[in-house]
């Protein structure tokens, strides 16, 4: 890369503000009361891509779109403002669908200069990559996860859904 | 409430389909290489926010816009779909300044059900909620730690920003 895209962040960003308007007045608690949990994946923009808009939730993105990963923010979602909806989405050509744990681990020490390799060794060995292979059976386990978690709100609509990046469709799972 | 919000999801994402076009030709690994740590807050758009376009960039998000809760997507952004920069945003008017992980604590133990006190307080008390009250600080905090992290690659471009929800102005911190 010749470039680091940061650079380009502010002449970015000034186009942004120009058409920004009064979206300073939006509150913080969201419009909807609802929290959406999915992938970090470059091809998702769930707000879009549901017909939402900006200050209607609480949008939580990591790698796979994982509820397991997401147990702090959701709790700061609920008991802090507000949001009684959950809705967990994976999506179709995900990245989380390629690798196992063990392997990711090797790839981490295998790269690892001597000096250091003890201590990447423990880091890598204490993360649980979350991998999946069949998308619906993990939505549903997702679901599962959410609903019996002892510190997410008993009243909370829980969904699972799958987005299909081939076609930008969503389907319901659970 | 008296509709859930994913009742409308369907509908809402109709309307993104017909304007899908040629997106479901996008590759997985990030066009620009580089992965965003922002907040869930629901006013935050961060790839409008600095004029990318979906493709560009790994959106990792949570409450904060926490690095150190972001470690195990940051590791398959970079060691499986080949992301160099990570950019750590956080934003004003952040719900992370408004509370402590004791005072979280203390509610989510009020909540409880008697039969299930000691599930619940033990859940509680295994959770870190990383708020924070200086925003440049913890920016500045973040930046180190994803900096200083055995398993991110040093060669890594890290900066450090915040989002103005007043403005919709980004400012560079580190």
């Amino acid at each position: 890369m010749s470039t680091h895209a940061h650079t380009q962040f502010e002449e970015g960003n000034s186009g942004y503000v120009t058409y920004f308007k009064d979206k300073g007045k939006l509150a913080i608690p969201p419009a909807k009361h609802l929290a959406i949990v999915t992938c970090m994946d470059a091809r998702i923009d769930v707000v879009a891509q549901l017909g939402l808009k900006e200050g209607d939730a609480h949008i939580i993105r990591n790698a796979g779109g994982s509820a397991k990963d997401s147990v702090r923010s959701l709790i700061i979602s609920q008991r802090l403002l507000g949001t009684r909806e959950i809705a967990v989405f994976h999506h179709t050509n995900c990245g989380m669908q390629t690798f196992t744990t063990p392997q990711l681990r090797e790839k981490l020490k295998a790269s690892a200069e001597e000096s250091n390799s003890e201590k990447v060794g423990a880091a890598a060995d204490a993360i649980q990559f979350l991998e999946f292979s069949d998308l619906d059976k993990s939505v549903k386990e997702e679901v599962e996860f959410v609903k019996t978690h002892p510190l997410i709100l008993k009243e909370t609509e829980v969904t699972g859904w799958v987005y299909h990046v081939e076609s930008g469709k969503v389907r319901r799972v659970v």
